[in-house]
């Protein structure tokens, strides 16, 4: 699961059938506690939520971890530090590939772009958002929409930017509650196994059980340059084997899902959306894939984005084949006939269906620029990227507050500002590989003849246009990028570098092409689906989570395998199975010091294991905590079956899958003799 | 359109819907000549039909082509001959590129893989073909089928390896024709231009309009090391512009259409077969892509490969795109249920549509095995290849004739071994990125755990096998192949190459796989298609065309351009538009002899038009005559509406796009000085 992920675009199965077993990503203010006592004879009161709520963390890669010492001590995923890991590493020194500890505090190192969030305080704003977007229409509404999130954002941060706030959008416009988060920009690198070990198997092996995976990374969080004193918000690491059948909790932020989509965008997916991505990530990792194999330096630089890529293409695959499967189809739209039948629904003036059904269709005409100028711009090109923040930036600070990019609202910008002056390397190879590649795919899909794709490639071919524009750049110097920013709009405007001019280029119909998207599509489905989600809530009560939105949810279930026509998986596996699994090539090969280690660490010790914990993309790095509140293990993945989740969970099949903490300690200790870190998680030690 | 296509898993909508406007790709020997009257009052007769099957020449590589003089001289399309160019390209000479020109009879080169095809004769057999499968099941029914299939096809040759035999599956069970060929396995190259005019536009003009390709090539049938005599049997190349509505005949052979298939059989295709190819090729694409960008000798000998793996994916993406619009959702299952009601099926026993509908879902299950270990391995690797003929041919040579796989039967054998024979040389390289890719897709597809994935992988990444088998295989020499298929099967037995070797390890599953997929999905369906295609016959008659089967057919139409939402499109271009269109940039770069022409062809000749002519992939090459079976243009794509044609022709947007013949003429005066091939292709210039 990845970060990309995150913010693409999936879907979900519609409508309130039955929550099914251990469904749903529950909001830590509406846990069903009394449902988990019914199921598990265990009953989470306030003081246990707001423990688990207060020692997990949101990081903003698109990825979730938890606080395991005292000292600001942060778990995550080794997927979730391996953006950090790459900005770190260099020419013959790959960190990613080889991993990275620190034997001191003084060798902690600061990842360039990472962002820790906390979640402090929860209320609901509902009211006052629908007061401001009632009776509105189209891009007045969407208008009123984004002023009033920007108010009650800003309000809420006071100008703080140690806090973030964000406005939620909870059953798809039914609920809106605003989030308060200790924000933190200074998170550094603290260990990390290297990637044969954390990502054994590969793509392969990815959504994959059994597996055998040490998919873990530490970070530590500084305030004011030292380690954050958490001594008393974070979670217990324990370590002990799991027991079959017993409960599980995990904290996290799942990224998004769309149970809650209607049957009519639920087709557009399977028919066109989904299939379109698929595709260019496909291709898109053909290319990766052979610039890979050029050299080591080749390798070094793209395995990043190939992992995401791959991570991603997997991921959607099997979102297609789950929204093809003929039974889920019948499922969507029975669903959504009982759901309009309990509410009462008739066809005609006032069907939310219909209105939404009209929004998904007008979308058509601009969904494929949408998707090229406004979605797949921001993996185009790093220098791009830089480009367009800088623009937008200069444009967008002289307006006030509401009227602004939601991006580009003080008290959203810190992120983008930190990711523009992040002084991690760029290869310029792979800046001509991917902005080729965009420009290609733009061809492609708007046509050669399109005014816009004419003026973009200005009669070059995508390979020798992208040269043009990257060569030439100096927005490789961050220092360059800062002073950029620092500078004033005039500055500015009066700048030629070749990278600024193009994002220029693009920007009014980038912008334009957002805005009408906001105030034909997004903003009326939300208002339609708002109706349908609030009255659901009139007779069916919260007997449904909202679908996931990148904020922290809590899921409850056990411990268990899975039993699906031909196999039967256990809920474990073991180092044993690890050994066995090791051939020797790639990716199914260990380095020296793991098979060191075989004969020291017992062979039976739990590595991995499966819960029928509801998760999804943003789960990575969750913790996963015991009824005492004690992380025994670590989210880093979902079976295949999981991915279908993001329309419905299924809890014969859907499983998450886990580190277990005994196999975190046993490579800590037996192979990384990592001994500063074992004593920071157990002081006992 | 390219050979890739012609063989590739494609679709079509059912039923029998009121024939469209110029729709159908006609049997000669049931050409609805009256049909044509009433629309553009000429009426064919049947001197005219003989006339123009006899000047018409089907290439086994997937292509369709004309006889245009007295002396074997064959006009085809260059992406055509653009194999041949690749295999007599060399280090440092890209006749593909660079095109070619024999400027005597002397310099005419043999194509090594090139067959030529003339239909003689042709006789019904379905009464046969019935008579033997009917009243069976399964594996019977399929080896009957098989069995009756090879008797007559021997019979019909008689031993003659200058004579080949097709039973041709016609309205897909309905009918079975015998179609005896003349076949000629002496083609050699006579002139093609180069690469940058044939495919002036490359990918992105591929499949639009309005167009600016001269995409021609000229080659020379041998009979006995003589150009062949064809003076009774040509057609007559006429330099004249087209005039808008006049009538059109294309002689030709439309690759595969699915027209007929039923609802499940297209569901299925939306859901599964599509994507996974589409994906697949995808991701292939941007591997070649990547490659060709290391330098000019790899663009070099992956340039064909590209072309063809770029063709077939715009065009799966059409259709992907076609099936998954609403309208051809709601549009299939109208049909079929009328069609249903016109013929009067109940649901239950002896429903032939339940029986598809069963099949297609029995064969979900070894579909993805089937896509890997029998269509997909095709274009895996040329050695590999090699292999799997060398030992197939060894063991299917000892049976009998009607036990035979279909391709090794004493009629069918000679295209095979001419394909392991060709001297074409062989990138080792190449060979690597296409067997890895394989390999590895072979993982992803069927899972790392699966035995057959194990035991091909033996331990090795994809790479390392590819390498392993690749490096010391003696199979790149043409001597070694001929020296082993001239051995006895103990010699090939007791071979250790590699690649044989590992020909030897996948071919029991393969086998198995098509021998299933053959009894349990293609006969039962072939059957069951066969009851509805005859009981509609009798109710509807012979208003509808079989879907096309890479044999002889003939559509009518006429020059017309079209109207879409948001443009007209007219029904010509000019040589003014190509020069406008030349950027400069590739794919729209022209070479400096073609600049040199600017001058002296005048800009208003026209360069390509736009038919209603029915076609699909496998009529690329086919000629495109008047009334008085003149010459007037040469097929060599349709437009982007006409992907969706493998399902409905809609003759309001459906165009087969030609090059004039007026283009041709100027190219090869103005640009190439060919006066040997001006002479013969008009004797009187």
């Amino acid at each position: 699961m990845s970060h990309r992920l995150v913010f693409a675009l999936l879907a979900g199965l519609c409508g309130a059938s039955p929550a099914l077993a251990d469904e749903g990503m529950w909001l830590p203010n509406a846990f069903p506690s009394a449902k988990v006592e019914t199921t598990y004879g265990f009953k989470p009161d306030q003081a246990w939520i707001d423990h688990v709520r207060l020692g997990a963390i949101r990081l903003t890669n698109g990825c979730s971890a938890s606080l395991v010492s005292a000292n600001g001590l942060v778990m995550t995923n080794h997927h979730c530090v391996r953006g950090c890991l790459e900005q770190l590493s260099t020419p013959g020194d790959d960190a990613a590939a080889s991993g990275f500890t620190a034997k001191t505090a003084a060798d902690e190192r600061r990842c360039p772009t990472a962002e820790a969030n906390q979640l402090i305080a929860m209320s609901e704003v509902t009211a006052r958002v629908k007061a401001a977007i009632d009776g509105r229409n189209g891009q007045d509404q969407s208008a009123a929409l984004r002023a009033i999130k920007a108010t009650i954002e800003s309000e809420c941060a006071g100008g703080d930017e140690s806090v973030r706030c964000d406005v939620v959008t909870l059953y798809r416009g039914g609920r809106y509650d605003l989030y308060k988060y200790r924000r933190y920009q200074d998170v550094r690198l603290v260990f990390a196994p290297e990637e044969a070990a954390a990502f054994f198997g590969g793509d392969p092996d990815n959504f994959e059980f059994p597996r055998y995976d040490v998919d873990v990374g530490f970070l530590r969080i500084y305030d004011h340059g030292k380690p954050l004193d958490s001594s008393t918000d974070h979670l217990t690491f324990v370590s002990r084997p799991v027991v079959v059948g017993e409960p599980t909790f995990t904290i996290g932020n799942p990224g998004r899902t769309e149970r809650l989509f209607t049957v009519a965008q639920l087709d557009e997916l399977r028919r066109f959306s989904l299939p379109r991505l698929a595709l260019y990530l496909s291709e898109l990792r053909g290319q990766l894939t052979q610039f890979a194999q050029r050299g080591p330096e080749q390798r070094r630089v793209a395995d990043g984005n190939l992992f995401g890529v791959e991570n991603s293409l997997k991921q959607e695959k099997g979102l297609l084949r789950a929204l093809n499967e003929p039974a889920a189809v019948d499922r969507s739209r029975n669903d959504e006939t009982q759901l309009r039948a309990r509410i009462g629904v008739q066809a005609g003036a006032g069907d939310p269906w219909n209105e939404i059904a009209e929004a998904v269709e007008r979308h058509r005409a601009i969904s494929d620029r949408e998707f090229m100028l406004v979605n797949e711009i921001r993996y185009a090109s790093r220098l791009l990227g830089f480009a367009q923040i800088l623009i937008r930036h200069a444009a967008e600070a002289s307006k006030p507050e509401t009227a602004r990019l939601p991006d580009y609202s003080s008290a959203r910008f810190p992120a983008l500002r930190q990711r523009l002056l992040s002084p991690a390397p760029i290869s310029e190879d792979l800046e001509n590989l991917q902005l080729s590649f965009w420009l290609t795919k733009l061809r492609e899909i708007l046509g050669t003849d399109d005014p816009t794709v004419k003026q973009l490639l200005a009669g070059l071919s995508p390979e020798a246009r992208a040269a043009s524009l990257i060569h030439d750049s100096k927005l490789f110097d961050p220092a360059y990028r800062q002073h950029l920013l620092d500078g004033d709009a005039a500055t500015l405007d009066a700048n030629r570098d070749p990278m600024i001019e193009f994002a220029r280029l693009l920007d009014p119909e980038a912008r334009a092409i957002q805005a009408k998207a906001d105030a034909e599509y997004e903003t009326p489905i939300e208002a339609a689906s708002g109706r349908i989600e609030r009255a659901a809530f009139a007779v069916d009560g919260s007997r449904i989570a909202p679908d996931a939105t990148f904020s922290l949810r809590i899921s409850y279930g056990s411990v268990q395998g899975w039993t699906e026509p031909g196999r039967t998986v256990s809920a474990t596996t073991e180092f044993a199975g690890l050994w066995n699994r090791a051939t020797g090539a790639d990716p199914f090969r260990l380095t020296s010091r793991w098979l060191a280690a075989k004969s020291t660490i017992p062979p039976t010790t739990v590595l991995n294991f499966v819960t029928t914990n509801d998760v999804t993309g943003g789960n990575s790095g969750s913790p996963v905590v015991d009824r005492a509140g004690a992380v025994i293990g670590l989210i880093f993945d979902g079976n295949i079956h999981s991915l279908g989740g993001d329309y419905f969970y299924d809890g014969a099949l859907n499983r998450s899958v886990v580190v277990g903490t005994p196999a975190i300690r046993a490579a800590l200790d037996q192979v990384y003799h990592a001994d500063r870190i074992l004593k920071e998680l157990d002081p006992r030690t």
